[in-house]
């Protein structure tokens, strides 16, 4: 993927595609997170901060921070797919990098290959606050494309 | 770890420790997560099915699947920690073995090795049925033992 | 897979690919690796200590462990393949709990997961010293069933 | 780490020592590989295509891919530790993209993340054959400072 293609925005069609699968996707909502940028082979979700998303420390939680990780790769992969085909994702493996603070984080998702069956993701996620901005995770993603209706 | 203390309960004391740490993550609480089972290094978690924690097809999200599953192998690191330190993740790992199903599904946190500053779980989530009961995700975690308050 | 199963040994064709595709890898016979055991789902590898295959600190290399690993994970998944198919790793993940140390070390393969197209292994790598046995690393694996001739 | 960082080469000391320990890896001198460049946080290993080194298709073998992304990632974080420390491999994680071609691969360790205890890297090969050059696997590893003599 080049840095230009990264700075495109994916068509109008596809990101309805994208929007309207975020948008039914419960947990998302439940968790308060929000698209914030659909480039072809690289998606941006964004979660602000609040109690509902931490752990004991009032640090966001693990989970939250790879359940958006884990989507925003979902969607990078998504975006390089033909119609009448979904994603699922296989693994995925992260490091947590230091405790996630901030008034949001937000979660970047970028394809470093896209095969026929297999696409494979680089995720991010940074905290943020104001005008800072530290990585506080890193992951790496394999998702599988399927026809119509997922079935692994 | 052998299979009997897997079946023992923790003392109470460690119980209540694992119990209030749980009941201050936000998270868990907002996803409908509780504890079902505390042993010494052994930890389940259940999450029964609602819109709030699926992905667009009507299964569990992985990042429900996976927010259980570190909180499960988090605490199954704690019970065998002395008291004054606190548990972080460092990484982890999980694949998506099928689509998450079920009224509920469980996730075990089992130590495989616990050292001195690095622990080393098995992560297991299962969808649950009824009866039925069939393993969806598998994953390996590593975490860090801190003092007091946690820092990496 | 059920244990029995695993006791069991592979049919003598099944025996006869598996041996033929390990005999053919280079690296393997370089390392002085040997297939210990070929059960449907599970295979076995060893790989005795001598210099070549060392770190810095004279205990095996983990390059030399997860290679065995990486096979033994590769060949479990391959046994349960129809013909005309051959098996690539899509990726793994291994944990280093312990110095590998021994007279040998010994990698297990075990199938977790096979389906049409992934399937998930356990890898385990003990180090062997007499009738001592001591669990050294523990992974992950995901592997792909390729028609003929391998192409990702 | 900032790119500039990285086109630097390390100190004549810290070359040495680095040079000094991966002499010492009978692994890596068995394979074949040796160091092409080392920079503070990030180190390149080179490694011929030869029949020792294949799996069954003549491509490099992903165990030998894996060993020198281990090795390179392992000696960045060195080059960031102070003296009488030592490095171990925690754990990685990683995904081979492509069957590795070429008259060499080239394994590129980079540090993300360098704590006090845990270092974080990215582990990128490349199959290079000529003046061509494509991303063949890439993973991402945790490792731990240990003093003097390593002990996990």
């Amino acid at each position: 993927m080049d840095d230009q293609a990264h700075q495109d925005e994916a068509s109008p069609e596809m990101q309805a595609r994208v929007r309207a699968s975020f948008e039914s996707q419960g947990l998302m909502g439940h968790l308060g997170a929000r698209i914030a940028h659909i480039a072809p082979g690289r998606v941006r979700i964004t979660l602000p901060h609040r109690p509902e998303v931490t752990q004991q420390n009032g640090y966001f939680h693990a989970g939250a921070t790879s359940a958006i990780a884990d989507s925003a790769g979902g969607y990078a992969a998504f975006t390089l797919f033909p119609e009448d085909t979904s994603v699922l994702s296989v693994e995925y493996k992260i490091n947590l990098l230091a405790p996630a603070l901030g008034d949001h984080i937000e979660a970047i998702g970028t394809v470093l290959k896209s095969g026929r069956t297999l696409t494979v993701c680089r995720l991010e996620v940074f905290g943020v606050r104001g005008e800072e901005r530290s990585l506080v995770a890193t992951g790496q993603q394999t998702l599988i494309r399927v026809e119509a209706r997922p079935e692994q």
